[in-house]
């Protein structure tokens, strides 16, 4: 991953894309490139969506979109300085003493753990 | 990246959360925590992004938008079964053919390579 | 709903909050909005979704959120001097014409008419 | 606004489009199209952001994903009977309490409304 985020460095180097490296333009870029990768999916039947890569068009769509985000996501944290692996190591941590196992609250968190800070908890899904 | 991979298939086993990560459902979850991570940015000036980490607040909250939108990347990566990094890597080789340094058409593009096939270049940033 | 906009422009201009309201932040925070919406519905069931407005918590978060999404696109339209009711109607009028009743394509087309810009149609769904 | 509900509800009808038009997957459109408003902004300055309508290419697109968002908002709307000018004048109704002019916080609201229920105040934007 070093070697990729170093390959993308070059590669906006070389082009003078720098100074449009902005912490909120990459933010902006991540943002609209998850919205293409969702897109693939948007009008799918969850069997068509569990599919999706039977077919090689979206099979190559969905590799392209994903390339998008993670290049995104790396140039985004090279400029604010951020490891995300290290980050996400954090993460794991932190939710696993707030998630535990043997809670029902884990089953009722039903499918993730980010969501749960922005309402309460009868608001999600899962129930 | 795969240890991390491997830690949030498990994290997932443990709390019966696989029957909600199906491709769309992940798909559409990396949009909404990209949008968080936007959501940081909003109303900043690009001074006041510039300085995002400057406030240990704010930084704390960008660290913790990328563990979630690492996570839900991998994860719905490990449900395609597509590797990131050899998606990445296919792509910046396709971009250097794309985008030639040399080409005045490089620094038209303005900062990003993925929008490119959803509008005429003359639509696009830079000029 | 011009009294609305006004409403809005009103509320903005007793806070200070213009300087904010550029184009390009607006449209951020309407995108951010549009994730914090389907963010509900991202681990619901078809069946989940559909009876999303008969659980009284989730329904009041989706007209918050349909609240927030009207609020900022109205005040982008504001800034940029677009009546979103006039660029619709023309929209449609050329829907009309690009998805003939008739054509098959228009069943391809398989639930939306805004994507067919960003691919060749055998890469969307429906099929 | 309601002359275009029917209008969008006649059109979906037409093209045997409303098995597709769950409210999950209108709000994931609705996202999807907001991101792509948002991508026109992605690499601009605030200078050319704020001329976007000058140029007629990126007029045009502004107007077009402008509609996109309106359509889907509408249709999300209507599968979930919910009357987007009447959530929007409640939540200003209720953001007025909430927001008082003469209280500091609404300027350290700084720009927006919606997001504070995300995070702690100081975690914002303004200061």
């Amino acid at each position: 991953m070093a070697g990729l985020s170093r390959r993308l460095a070059d590669f906006a180097a070389a082009r003078h894309w720098q100074p449009f490296h902005t912490p909120k333009n990459l933010a902006a870029a991540l943002s609209v490139e998850a919205g293409e990768l969702l897109e693939i999916f948007q009008w799918l039947t969850p069997e068509q969506a569990a599919a999706v890569m039977a077919d090689p068009g979206r099979a190559h769509r969905v590799r392209d979109e994903v390339a998008d985000v993670l290049a995104y996501l790396l140039q985004f944290c090279a400029v604010v300085d951020v490891d995300p692996l290290t980050a996400l190591a954090a993460k794991i941590d932190r939710n696993e003493l707030r998630f535990p196992v043997a809670d029902a609250a884990a089953d009722r968190a039903a499918g993730g753990w980010a969501e749960e800070s922005t309402g309460p908890s009868d608001d999600r899904a899962g129930g």
